[in-house]
């Protein structure tokens, strides 16, 4: 690839924009995490540098931080649009940023990470054919870190994994006779709730729907629904029983143990982050199928031994064989740990 | 009991002595942890309150720690005495520290925590029939603290028991073939070691002397072997084959499944620390019998999957009758995990 002249030229002055890239990364941050959407910030810049508007994402169906941004000035001709994702370049529901940046007469584009979309992706190029001076990689690494579940399911086609499950300090999931209420403390539950609240499905095997009849909706402290509910989906042959709780709502019925194809169809309804509950033969089916983003094992102040183990068989003969992971990050949460890991091979890539 | 008019007196008075049963502690630190005695530590203070002499107890067959400090002056006379532990009473290697403060002639011995050894105890009544000024439970919290694991061992005539075991993140201890070398990592191997050399007793089950073969030494860096070695002691009424490498050395097969007979029997061998290290199934009937005192959890990042569970079945049928633990700590250990947990029942006691 041969970079045009003037592109090494911009590259050595990415550092004024650092800040205010900054600026729209935070901005991009109060947009949803869930809804299908990425987070995104966007500032734009006075030719001086000052900035003389913001604007963010705020979920499916609603205007593109870009246009959000253009829609506070009067006159967008030759500012500078900072932009942590790269514009997008398709006829959504909102129309191309690149043509709406094109139009307003904005004079430059700085962006931080490129659109990984295959249907939206482009735009830069689009704006560079338009006249537009385009500054692509400005803190990209910050942006990348920041949108990396989003990234990670738009590059694949299928959503981020968070693989969750609760356990006694010996593994255990639930005591023989199969009862598991409550393994954990309040704040584990609580933060397995919100978890759920920043997620667009929550999957378990029909074993656990049969089991336990849950009802996997995201709750308050007093029991009352959270704003956001993810979408629940049973994964596995057999049906939902009638009456299940689950019936009260939308759900999916994903009748297949083929867990990539499941999540191909999850992508294709717009589901990004996907969260993991279990029960043990579904967990330990994701493990064995290395489509797992992210553990967050809680981990419980009890002994229960016995039969009932958070994740069951994965196929391993000798210890050579164990799927190496990283502890990204361990904490007390009430008389609970949360362990957090990564499979080791992610952060070697 | 009715205290003497004159204990109610001094009571009051145990702020001046605070400093001096600090330093006292420290010095007490300096002593060995294995080896059956207790840890303790004396000062010797001028009637203005100056220390004029130090001492400790530098194990089993050496002086204790008051009669160190007393050989440290001409002439103890007047003096007063701040050990960390109340004056032994009885005749061992030693004499009883008791006679030797009384004939020193100090005139008031300040102590932390009563001796609560059968043969031993009695030594502050027997100061105070001679006429000596006598002020105990200075600091007797951070004494207590500080020789939880000999007086607790002393207190019930078995050694403290900790109960190690190694897992990988969902609990498993080895492969199905049973490989399990190494889950862990070099720091928790080495802490181990270091472990192992701060017990009297390393104890594992004969299936894992007949698996494995363990040398069961504590080992340096470097392979070498460190200066305290624990006492090997294998459980299970099966013998320890022919050939074993533990047969090198000297070590204990006791003979039984009787754990709480074991631990008395290795009391009387001056064990007052006993590090459980496994398999499965002693581990198991460990924390069936509640023997253990606290558990120290490795954690691996490796998932493995499969039969090896680090601990068996605990006669467990529901949740409600889960065996309640208290985490004490969690730390990053290398690449892994140390989860340490003692049980409740114990805590809130
Ligand atoms: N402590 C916790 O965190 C926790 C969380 C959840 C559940 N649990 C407990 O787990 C127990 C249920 O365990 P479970 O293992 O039977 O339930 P499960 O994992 O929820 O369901 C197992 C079912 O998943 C389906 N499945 C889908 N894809 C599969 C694949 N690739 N491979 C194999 N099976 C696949 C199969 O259903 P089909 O046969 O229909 O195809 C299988 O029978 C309950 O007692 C529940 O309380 C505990
Ligand atoms: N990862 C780790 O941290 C770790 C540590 C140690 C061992 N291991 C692995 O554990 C495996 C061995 O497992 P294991 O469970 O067979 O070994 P184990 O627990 O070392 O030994 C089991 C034996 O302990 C004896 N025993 C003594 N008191 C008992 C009681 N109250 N109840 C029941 N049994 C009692 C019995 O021997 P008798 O039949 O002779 O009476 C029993 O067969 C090996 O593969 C080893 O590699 C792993």
């Amino acid at each position: 690839m041969t970079a045009a002249p003037h592109e090494n030229a911009v590259r050595d002055s990415t550092a004024p924009y650092e800040h205010a890239m900054r600026h729209a990364l935070s901005l991009a941050s109060r947009g949803p995490v869930t809804g299908g959407n990425p987070q995104v910030g966007c500032v734009l810049l006075s030719p001086d540098g000052e900035i003389v508007a913001e604007g963010w994402h705020r979920g499916a169906g609603t205007p593109h931080a870009e246009v959000d941004a253009l829609s506070k000035v009067d006159d967008a001709r030759g500012l500078t649009a900072v932009v942590t994702l790269e514009p997008c370049n398709h006829h959504g529901r909102t129309g191309p940023c690149s043509v709406a940046l094109i139009v307003a007469g904005v004079a430059r584009v700085v962006y931080a990470v490129d659109d990984p979309g295959r249907a939206s992706s482009g735009g830069a190029t689009h704006l560079r054919n338009a006249g537009v001076d385009v500054v692509p990689g400005v803190l990209a690494d910050e942006a990348e870190t920041f949108l990396t579940k989003w990234l990670t399911a738009t590059r694949r086609g299928t959503p981020w994994v968070t693989l969750k499950w609760a356990a006694s300090l010996d593994g255990r999931s639930a005591a023989a006779d199969g009862s598991s209420q409550w393994i954990t403390g309040t704040a584990a539950r609580q933060l397995v709730h919100e978890q759920r609240a920043e997620s667009d499905a929550i999957l378990v095997g029909t074993g656990t729907v049969i089991a336990d009849d849950p009802s996997l909706t995201a709750r308050g402290d007093a029991g009352e629904l959270l704003a956001h509910q993810p979408l629940p989906v049973v994964v596995g042959e057999r049906p939902v029983p009638e009456g299940a709780k689950l019936r009260e709502r939308e759900f999916v019925a994903a009748h297949s143990r083929d867990l990539e194809e499941v999540l191909r169809d999850l992508y294709g309804r717009g589901i990004r982050r996907a969260y993991v509950e279990g029960g043990p033969t579904l967990a330990s089916a994701f493990v064995r199928a290395g489509l797992v983003d992210e553990f967050l094992v809680f981990v419980a102040p009890k002994l229960i031994g016995g039969p009932r183990i958070a994740v069951d068989d994965l196929g391993i003969g000798s210890i050579d064989e164990a799927i190496p992971l990283t502890f990204t990050g361990v904490e007390a949460l009430g008389d609970d740990i949360l362990i957090t890991a990564v499979p080791a091979t992610k952060v070697e890539e």
